[in-house]
């Protein structure tokens, strides 16, 4: 047995892998590789059969990269295959694919090789609005129990939805659809040849909880009678828990890997979520940040509660024993990015280059040297909607206080204050719900990168920020996992203790400027209950212009 | 007795002239001459005597600009003195100046060489705070009849809190001041001989009207017993409507024009009310717009309204036997250019280079393309505060329905947008105060060289706008004026029937546009509503900051 892990992290344009050494918790090897298909493109499927709001990929992508980065850090480890003891994996999510009966994506198939329902409908693919509008008026005629554990409405990024539109888009593929199933349940499938589904999938995308399961067959058939019987055929029964060991390798999974027949894996989970175990926020009431192009914040407490204004609460979803909290903020980073694209003069752009600089450091610099409230700025974060606490994509951004000196950097602060703001009502969220916020942890390549906006964060939530030092969070959950599931630690919870980052960089308030965020965020929060809760519709009817 | 007049329109930095064929109303040369002193700086006083928000002039740049610029239109037009029958002017207001017995300013004297409150007190001068503030609260203390007719309140912009503050601030100056006069009226006097004031600065700058003339001296007495006296001495009593004859020119008129002496000279009007006669907005109800840096809105009414919300509302304040309304907007152009410094990325400038175009142009053009409500977006046009209808100056600019997908000139039409929903803003107030509007003209840079923004603004008030062709129809009122004043006509409305611009560049509304906007304009009083009425004091917190 060695003394290695590999994790691999599924993002939406490429797969990560690092080679962690579990005995010491370093991090030996990464290695990346980008789909070579990518976002599948309208000219490869049949003329117009690409609808504008999918976003769909090619399942061989997802070989290619593991073959590629499982070999490519045992090699940059100049170690043997004998000494990794286990692969773990986390993957985007509600990211399916219809496969035959014994796991080929029918898109291999050459019958179905145009036909975009044949592909896999990545997270962000929309074209299933419909069906889960119809979907979500069947459980509400029929009162059904569970769908106020998904906050009382199916969403289109879901499985239900996204099979259910198989059958009214391209019947035959419904057809000759034997398995519907996460990319990422589908990979443990190939490499272990179990076919199991992770209840971290499965929790948070499926309707599927720990105590009831799925919706049962009855229900499908209400929605329509040709989806009578799909549970436990086209939806696998078999769920289990996130970083379980799902088997060890076989002939196919270690030919794909390079690595040995009977290597451990794990159950894989949630990208978004991967990062919990690498950041050591495995205990209750350990909140996380996950500050990127968009940003999420996911807490665990050892009770289960029903909490308003968040995006999920699923027993079990991330580790066993505890239930897992999920809110997010839909653009964050974009935000900043939009700015600079839309909203930065020439001058700017001047500056930053006489001075070598990149333009995002020459305002972080400029932006650093003003006062909480950016001299008398105040923006609404809303650029691409806002999922908690309103689950609202009808919202909009807003910056007020503008004035004839107003500068660049000041509404760039003001935008990151705005950011900032959304945190703390997330927080304040989570703690109205009954978990009590013990500590703040944030990753994410802003975490890492922007020391001028983390001391606003911890500045406005008046509470330490400790920041993740991993630069491969998403893989290293994944190691962790690995380690587990490998039987080298008791359980996950082990394996974190010993392995997760220290976190030794803290952004530690200061208390008088919390002082003043504390006034700026109730006028934030003024104005957010006023534009979003129906006082002001304004927001609303600009969206239909 | 010639046939051409001369008309001198005294700016801020630059007086013009123009000469007026009154025969064929065809304007024959202009001038320009920029004062050479500008607004005096620091290093031009003695040390730390002037204030921050102090904006000083030296009065001998006037008698310069009239020396050169009349003489050139007169050498331009390739005519003589014998052939000008008359001179009118303009000036900005209130803009004031303390004088000796014989009419010489006391800045000129050896003795305040280096003293600020020496010189002309431009109109946007605002170091007389103090001194405002307390001349209200004896008014209201005293329960005076006449401060309703300025709007409850003393501005710190108007002639007697500057005179009130050389008391305060040079007792020497105020001692030595047999004069305090507007330049305007000082160069009346200086050209004819007689010491008038135009009821046109008294009206709207000085508390004075034409029933009960200036609070008296009673009054001042009671303001700080140094003050008693004033009206009458200090402050001429001698006030006339503009427009009328002043006097013929004197020997020192004669000399500083290159006129003959007795060529008539008409009593001058405040700057931005010298186009409403160009523009032939002479009759009960034609509201002009003045767009350039900062917008106006003027209007006259038959009838003698106090109507809330707007500037003022002056007996004979324009014309003799109208009441002359003012409303008006503290930024217009002055946003558009905040905009295209500080929020327009390098690639449209770029864009706007390689094709030989200016950015404006380009944005213009961009805009021009977007529907009504700019994909989205709404503002409030607040950048540097609000004068109409509140008067408050502690709102801010906002700007709402921001997305990922927002482009800069979106941004920059809902800015011009917002500036048409102020100017429909005031419109509605003129008219729920009993005014008729029956129609609207526009002048000012913007009106003619922006089709575009004139589209949009036709289409949000719902009415055609005309345009004036003057390029200077400052000088142009001035022109009339003299027209009147030389007896060629028989008064100011039939020189302006003959002479006024034909404002045939019209605006027509699209009145499915105008339905659109009007649901928009809705939404935008109802933010202002909000903002600026109470219910959320946010901006006057964020000023704070």
């Amino acid at each position: 047995m060695g003394k290695y892990t590999i994790g691999v992290d599924y993002g939406t344009l490429s797969a990560r892998a690092l080679l962690l050494d579990i005995e010491t918790g370093r991090e030996i090897a990464t290695s990346e590789f980008t789909y070579p298909h990518g976002i599948l493109q309208a000219d490869f499927f049949a003329p117009n059969a690409l609808e504008r709001s999918a976003s769909l990929e090619h399942p061989q992508d997802y070989l290619d990269a593991l073959h590629f980065t499982v070999r490519d850090v045992v090699a940059k480890a100049g170690i043997t295959a004998d000494e990794v003891c286990g692969i773990g994996f986390d993957f985007t999510s509600c990211s399916v694919l219809p496969l035959t009966a014994d796991g080929t994506p029918l898109c291999f198939l050459e019958e179905f090789s145009k036909e975009p329902q044949a592909y896999v409908k990545l997270w962000n693919s929309y074209t299933a609005l419909d069906e889960a509008e119809h979907i979500t008026s069947t459980a509400k005629a029929e009162n059904a129990p569970w769908l106020k554990l998904f906050g009382g409405k199916v969403s289109a990024e879901w499985l239900f939805p996204k099979l259910y539109e198989i059958l009214h888009k391209a019947p035959r593929v419904y057809e000759k659809t034997a398995h519907y199933m996460e990319a990422g349940d589908w990979l443990t499938w190939l490499l272990t040849g179990n076919r199991i589904a992770s209840a971290s999938f499965a929790g948070f995308k499926a309707l599927w909880n720990p105590n009831t399961g799925y919706p049962g067959n009855d229900f499908w058939a209400k929605v329509d009678p040709r989806m009578d019987g799909i549970i436990g055929t086209k939806v696998t029964t078999d769920v289990r828990n996130a970083g379980a060991f799902a088997g060890g390798l076989n002939e196919v999974g270690a030919e794909l890997t390079g690595l040995n027949v009977g290597t451990a894996v794990a159950l894989p989970l949630i990208d978004a979520h991967a990062p919990m175990c690498s950041a050591g926020a495995v205990n209750a009431g350990q909140l996380l940040l996950i500050l990127g192009t968009s940003a999420g914040f996911i807490v665990m407490d050892d009770e289960y509660r029903l909490i308003d204004g968040i995006f999920g609460s699923i027993q079990d979803g991330i580790l066993p024993g505890l239930t897992a909290y999920e809110a997010s903020q839909p653009s964050m980073g974009n935000t900043f990015a939009w700015f600079v694209n839309n909203c930065v003069p020439a001058a700017y752009m001047e500056e930053a280059k006489d001075r070598n600089m990149g333009i995002f450091a020459l305002l972080d610099e400029k932006a650093s040297l003003l006062p909480p409230g950016s001299n008398g700025l105040l923006a609404l974060d809303w650029w691409n909607g806002n999922r908690s606490p309103y689950n609202d994509f009808d919202l909009s951004g807003m910056i007020l206080g503008l004035n004839l000196n107003t500068k660049p950097e000041e509404i760039y602060r003001a935008i990151i204050e705005s950011c900032a703001y959304a945190t703390k009502t997330v927080m304040d969220v989570y703690q109205k719900g009954g978990i009590r916020i013990r500590d703040i942890r944030a990753g994410g390549g802003i975490a890492r990168k922007n020391p001028m906006l983390m001391q606003i964060y911890a500045d406005v939530m008046g509470m330490p920020i400790r920041v993740t030092d991993s630069i491969q969070p998403g893989c290293k959950g994944g190691c962790i996992f690995a380690a587990a599931a490998s039987g080298q630690f008791e359980n996950v919870y082990a394996a974190a203790d010993a392995l997760a980052d220290k976190c030794e960089t803290v952004y530690v308030p200061d208390m008088q400027r919390h002082e003043q965020y504390v006034a700026l965020y109730e006028h934030y929060r003024r104005l957010a209950t006023y534009f979003a809760e129906g006082e002001n519709p304004v927001m609303k009817y600009l969206r239909t212009i």
